[in-house]
């Protein structure tokens, strides 16, 4: 069955109203819409509507709170912690990361650790709201296990996701924002519904062999770190996946490792907590603390027009500049519409059914 | 021929005295020797004395100053642009990565930009200066252009290597010090030595396409970044890579992408600079800007045990936490001396014998 398209305020409205069912605020309600649908702008099918009934079965299952009371928990002048009272990652992250830009406003950068939150969208989101202030924007989150280190045959990592957004002139801005992982989960969900298999290096199985099968993951194995094998690497993509794990939740106080709840309602969270939540990482380094912001973007320009116009492999795309694929999807999904997968749309119409909202 | 072993007291005072010869001062000389051999006693033997001859010839090419004027150029509460004056990476580094402690102290964090620099050594040495400080420590640099981006043909960026330090309690420190290239250069040059192949993903030839001949590189071909292929990733390799370059010089107003002067006297720096010298950017953040310092050390001591009890994939070495392999390289050389190529004792020999000191 083809996917149909759905203009985004029709979406939007929809998500917004599933929200306030859930007793979110309007604020809330806004800004977790706007977070949740950027994802299903910029391309990032997995990380939008197709969770939005998973952020509600969390909710249902009483471990989101749709009203929390964000705090800072502690700070000094460049950093902070901030408690997310269990909200959803949606709300939680943008107001950290504003915590983020006033920082560095006063004093250069700021940076801030985010206990207790939940799944926060895409990172690239988050990042780049430091960009309409001449600042550089950084995002880190860490997930629920799924990632074997090089040699290991237990999940103890996330795809832990970074992004770094910059800021530049004439041209767009460079925003790179990806899983540490060879593969994100949501491309391997991709192969499991056309039935297709996966490179060698995305997976290995529940022994640590190699596996081409996306199903594996069900099956006990494991997604592998950027690298795929320790050959080829995949100890630097463990050494990044753990540096977003310290940074995210061993600086915050939430769960780290192999102790980070699930994201689904149907598996329980581990019984030996050693932190609330899930942790995020935010930081925003304002660029005219080290060097006027015209003179940045100057240089940023001539970086990335000299990285596009890069002489090519015979038969490949040119020179992909992180951030212009997910720009080109938004652009064009905002004029044309938005397409959903057939099962993300009966999974939207079961969902407003349930809540008595209108899709 | 077998390599000879030397103590790092004998290697210590070669050094010492060859920065001497140079006109370094005392001081300078004394901090630039402890940077390079650390190279040396930490295993990774292509960044430490086997080195010393290619900064002398850049010194004797006036392309690297013994006596620099280092200084910041602009700065905020949180962070400051150096310039290095052509210094020598080595003595560079470490007196901007103070400027980031100093700054941690006071704000929380800090974050300084540097430019008009040189070779560095390795960042894992600068990182680890915050340790002390119950600081976390990061390091990163740019380098001459090896690496050619997902699709190009072109060489555009240096192995940009990253190191985060993170300190613990009862466990040694995280230290995670990684080029963003799958393989480091001086693995090829380890296997250029043996006449051995390397595995394909780690370099393509001059037309792009794939080679396991480790001296490609010597005939217009490039290093990978981390990933490879696109398949496994290597566009999320090339954003990091992208990354450090930016920071390290972008924001400093170093030399950028193909522009970054190589780091040998006889290939000329590119005519057209857009910055001066090459880059880096350190940061320092203090433990307790998030947390109490021994809740957070006694959280990764957690972090550490739990990984480090890993079950492994049977056959394989257990999993392996960032900065073991070094710190063990460290205890055992420093106690039973330091091992080098038969070509490096030549070349030392020759450097001796030229700047008239015994080796």
């Amino acid at each position: 069955m083809a996917s149909s398209t759905f203009s985004y305020e029709k979406l939007r409205a929809f998500a917004y109203d599933i929200f306030i069912s859930m007793g979110c605020s309007h604020a809330h309600a806004t800004t977790a819409t706007e977070v949740l649908l950027s994802a299903d702008l910029r391309g990032i099918d997995s990380h939008g509507l197709a969770r939005l009934s998973g952020y509600v079965r969390l909710w249902e299952a009483k471990r989101i709170n749709s009203q929390p009371d964000l705090k800072i928990v502690h700070e000094s002048p460049s950093t902070a912690v901030v408690d997310g009272d269990s909200g959803l990652g949606l709300v939680v992250a943008p107001w950290a990361m504003e915590i983020a830009i006033s920082k560095a406003t006063v004093c250069g950068t700021g940076w801030v650790a985010v206990k207790n939150s939940n799944h926060f969208g895409i990172a690239g989101k988050h990042a780049m709201m430091a960009l309409p202030h001449d600042m550089i924007g950084m995002a880190m989150t860490n997930a629920s296990p799924l990632v074997a280190p090089t040699f290991a045959l237990e999940r103890l990592l996330g795809t832990n996701p970074i992004c770094v957004a910059i800021p530049a002139g004439e041209q767009p801005p460079f925003v790179a924002d990806f899983a540490t992982t060879t593969a994100a989960n949501g491309k391997l969900e991709i192969l499991q519904r056309k039935k297709q298999e996966a490179p060698l290096g995305w997976i290995q199985q529940k022994d640590g062999s190699p596996s081409s099968n996306p199903d594996e993951l069900k099956a006990g194995g494991a997604l592998l770190p950027l690298g795929s094998d320790r050959e080829h690497g995949s100890h630097k993509g463990f050494c990044l996946g753990a540096w977003v794990d310290i940074f995210s939740a061993v600086l915050s106080g939430a769960n780290y490792g192999p102790w980070v709840p699930p994201f689904v309602s149907f598996l329980a969270p581990p019984a030996d907590p050693v932190g609330s939540g899930i942790g995020h990482f935010f930081g925003a380094m304002r660029v005219d603390a080290f060097r006027p912001a015209n003179e940045f973007k100057h240089h940023m320009d001539n970086w990335i027009s000299r990285f596009r116009s890069a002489k090519t492999i015979e038969g490949q795309p040119g020179l992909v500049i992180p951030g212009d694929p997910e720009r080109e999807y938004e652009q064009s999904r905002m004029a044309e519409g938005i397409p959903l997968d057939p099962n993300v749309v009966e999974d939207l119409a079961r969902l407003g059914k349930a809540r008595g909202v209108a899709f």
